[in-house]
């Protein structure tokens, strides 16, 4: 029998969306795999542990991560919200898994970042992770903070970090600028790997996109890591045909972020 | 039945090389093609108009343009000539295109640039599109005359433009040049169709080329169209055996122009 | 007699190492000085109002800013510290004022950030407001979140910043590392002036330094903003006399952020 | 006696705004200063010869230039017109320039180029002279297509151009963006004398402007040419005091171009 | 019959590794292949001339290159020694060799050029031909050597080059670092046909790797070679299984330069 | 009395003609200043040893080093040669100073490099030192040798050194491109203390210039040495008045590296 890369997995943020596809995917990468998050996740399966934890909470996050050798940090509210929301699940708790994996010399972490931290750019910007953030909401911020922490740990502490700026991952494209920003879930889990393999990050920032034909942000900085797509949005075209409707309906292909970066969708505190 | 993107669109050159190739190949995005040209383009087939035209002439420029949605310029003269032959074709016609285009509330222009927009790089240097130009003919001064009215138009008024520098648009290439610079009529064609279709192009300088082995140009600025060569000059490999003569027997490979950069070849006015 | 420029201008932080500096030198710029801090300022003089405020009490900061036009928001933990007081008074604290400041229709802050969101360069890099940054501690990490919101309101909603990334600003320079770092306080006052009365600013960086021999950090992103420092630390050469002592005794020389990004001295919670 | 560096040396434009000015100070660099206009210029003076001329008109033009060895041309129409009017005065009044110098072996034009070629750059872009052109006017659409025809007779045959961007060169500056902006009398001189004198200046652009304060552009790919302003714009900062009144009233400061980038000032053709 | 390109082609340090799997590949670039090196080659076979040489010796350089057209120069010392000995190898042969060519009319060399020239950039850093050199060793330097006097032997002579940073190239990667630096043997066949076929090359230097999916050079700058890798590492995935072990085992994957860039096995002279 | 900072300093090529102006102004620097040179250098002063020594000889070299703090390396042939005559002056004899300064622990040298390391750029680009090398010369591809020796010592090392490429140091410039290049001996001096001093290095490259008008390199990039030239050569304009002559009558002005860079005067071995 082969042996499997890790003994122990945690994935925070098991029951959100990404967090259930995850889930099977992942388990040839560790004998045990630790499923967390703040909501019930049922019961857990062979070669699962299921902890439910508030990120927010320090001394639980210690304890959450006791053995494990890497993190795949999806935690956190993945939308809009008020500030102090996204303080408490998206700073406070990532800040705590950062420092929780410090202290027990945990090596990688593939922290769930997003294309919000740059949605400010135009559809005509082609940019890469050198690019200054632009973020386009209060999640943009905590996701902005959420990388520049990281960077913080590599540089002092040499816990590594891929940070995975996700697009749009779902089962298919369901607007034109999804189109570009669509990431299979085939290829999330090719992303992941990747990250969690190469033999050195450091810390790296990864634009997590299919092989789209449309394409606004440039990976060459992370071609270290090796990750090639092999999905892309173009078998979905005949849903999107050609039309002479400028701009598109969806003003949002305006904006990398989408509706995000639009001013009449800002939250309403 | 589906319905085609355009009411009317606008192909100005309609009788010159491209012209020819390109007016079957864009009846499907539009319910009437005009065509345009200031030589005889005979009969006007089924969904199609055809109006003989001095693009010079402003107030027949007016007319020709109502009630069209978008243009494919590729009106003009398209190789060296006096100078005062291109101001008035390539300049003062391109001049009158986009004022007409502004005023009936066009949106969006295809314009026929070229590749002597930037003819005086050499054949070692590559460059995107945000090199400053070099232009090597009076043909070229016009062509990068085009694009800045262009960039104008935008910036002042919102008229979108995709410029396309075309490289070498023929059944195949004719000399080592061409293979570096070919496009193919299906990919011209495919260049045409993203540059009309995409959400928002902004002023946009696409470089048209194949998927060629070499290349001079990188396209990663235009991006967010999403055009994908399909062809690649490789296949007339044969026609270009190995051959250890330094420098190319046609020493046009020297520049991007080709024998349009050659000092013996310059216009005689 | 001449009128100033505002009717009120908030000083937050004014209890502070500089903010006792920039007390009396800020009031030609407003009728009314409002300062605020966590701790007792004492008594109000002439053209003054003081508030004692915790910033991250949202109610109690939007108290604070009614009627203001501009702030100089200095307040907050500037140091290294827990992340958890940290978060409360850097970054709680900052997301107060901007949402405050947009709701109140305030049109610009200059935000006290500091090169410690730059920490981690070596002192041999030189580097422009557009390097990534790399903080060397929480306290740089909450600066870093603090030019990202302000980069996120300014996208958003228009309320302008100047980040201004203070080296060291001391009376003189005690160690070999503030010599390429200092900024004397007429630098200081020089910089805030030109940062609140640039006739528009958007979103800019300034690195605060006077203009020493030394350099790590080229402003030529901030020109539009004109400042022009007049001091230099070269005045204090012989305090550091020429030693073949190679590294500098003060082995902070290495990094930007000094002290801050050693390893030793980083923060035991 | 000390020799002149020129035997004949071409101003044209010279009864316009700067053509006057320039009259008297450029009389040390040449035996005979011809001097062209359109408009009647009066009697000549000692060491001038006058010739009224038509730049559209080629031969009158290959006459103007007989003997000449270099061109300061400030020819055309300076500020916004009518396209048709634009074309006349800039565009074929400079090819007939260019065409003549080639043929008559002048080896140097400065071309009184414009900060119209960049006027839709917002006043937080710091650029330089590989910054791509977008011009804000037909005016400015014309200094392109001169610079443009400079590239391309300097890499074909060899003739030398500064084109000199010049910012606003007036006696003080009356607003705001002129802060920026001025070019004094001396140092619009200086511009001349070091782009004329320099040993070797292939296709130079310079920005004309003085050591003011605030600056847009970066003149490091002009270093050649030892260009050193000594004039600044500062000696007129009591005629703006400090205010905060965000944006300036006069909205002109948003754009590099000023008025001239504003949609309401539009030419009306 | 068809012709071959180069009537003499030669080939030093055919003894070498790559020497002998080159012999028979070059065959039909040339009627005769001039195989050359310090060690005895056995016997000509059809179509070969066998010449024992050691570059070091002018005299002997200048005969054994009489009558070639081009060159492949592989011959030297391929990996660390002590600094004398790689200075009479390869410094001195590599100038002896370029200046032969230069007074016998060779017209292009391809260099065997080495990864070790930028031995010291991490695995994290993406460059390309542009990005400063750091070599790892007296080796990497005196490759250094030959590209710097190639780049001196074409702007002073036409002499052009070739520049091939060979990676690895052996028949499969034998650890994870050649995984990412793998150049197969049919590639290399490759980037030497068209190094030495192109019909303009300058000095162009070319990283010599497959299309493998970790990348660590850009061969953009090299664009106009035309040379597209057809094999990749990815097919030895099996060897390398997906590991949590943090760095690899093999810490040489953290340079690019691998175990020369590790200070334990710096050469002990 | 002031402790100096160094016991022992070593100056090669001391009897050079850069070597004679420094040997006293170094003196400052160092209990005993060593002087090198492979010339008779007559007696000793006080503070002096002198030692005759043939670089290229390494056990002399050894010994010469011993008990050195810091070396300005000066020595080799300062001009144009057989490649043969500078691979062992300036190739093996700064192998063998590197090498002996690396057994010995010296911290820190300065190498005497050249603007013929990048003598093939023209006057009209300016370059930083993060441009790649165009040696014009034997001397100047031994010149990049240095620095590249110098860059593999620091990494591999730690040894330090600042390669500074003088331009023109003599008493006053001689010729029109000596006034672009011209490094007074003040500077010269300065440029050494700086270079000395700093309190980190790394491997840093200085361009020797003074503060002239015209300007070909940028030393952005060693800003943390803080160098600050107090000379220029605008003192010495009226030895070369305004000229229509272009181009210059010395043709050298077209290449930084002046005459070494012109095909007439290569050097014929």
């Amino acid at each position: 029998m082969m042996t499997k890369p890790f003994k122990r997995l945690l994935l925070t943020g098991a029951a959100g969306g990404l967090g259930k596809i995850l889930r099977d995917r992942i388990k040839p990468w560790a004998d045990v795999v630790v499923l967390s998050d703040i909501a019930d996740m049922g019961e857990a399966r062979e070669g699962e542990e299921i902890v439910q934890c508030d990120l927010a909470d320090k001394a639980a996050v210690m304890k959450l991560m006791e053995g494990v050798e890497a993190v795949l940090h999806f935690g956190g509210i993945s939308t809009e919200n008020t500030f102090e929301n996204i303080m408490q699940a998206n700073i406070l708790g990532t800040a705590n898994i950062y420092e929780a994996a410090h202290k027990l010399g945990v090596k990688r972490i593939v922290f769930a970042s997003s294309n919000h931290t740059v949605g400010f750019y135009r559809n005509t910007d082609y940019i890469d992770a050198g690019a200054v953030t632009r973020p386009d909401s209060f999640y943009g911020v905590s996701k902005c903070f959420g990388e520049q922490l990281a960077s913080y740990y590599w540089d002092r502490t040499g816990l590594e970090t891929v940070a995975l700026r996700i697009g749009s991952s779902f089962p298919e494209p369901n607007d034109r600028r999804m189109m570009v920003t669509w990431l299979s879930y085939d290829d999330l889990e090719e992303a992941l790997r990747r990250s969690l393999f190469a033999t050195r990050v450091g810390f790296t920032i990864l634009f997590g996109m299919s092989n789209n034909d449309v394409a606004w942000w440039d990976n060459s900085k992370a071609a270290h890591l090796g990750y090639k797509p092999k999905d892309s949005s173009s078998q979905f075209d005949a849903k999107f045909p050609d039309s002479g409707d400028y701009p598109a309906p969806n003003a949002s292909v305006t904006y990398h972020g989408g509706a995000f970066a639009l001013a009449e969708v800002r939250y309403k505190a």
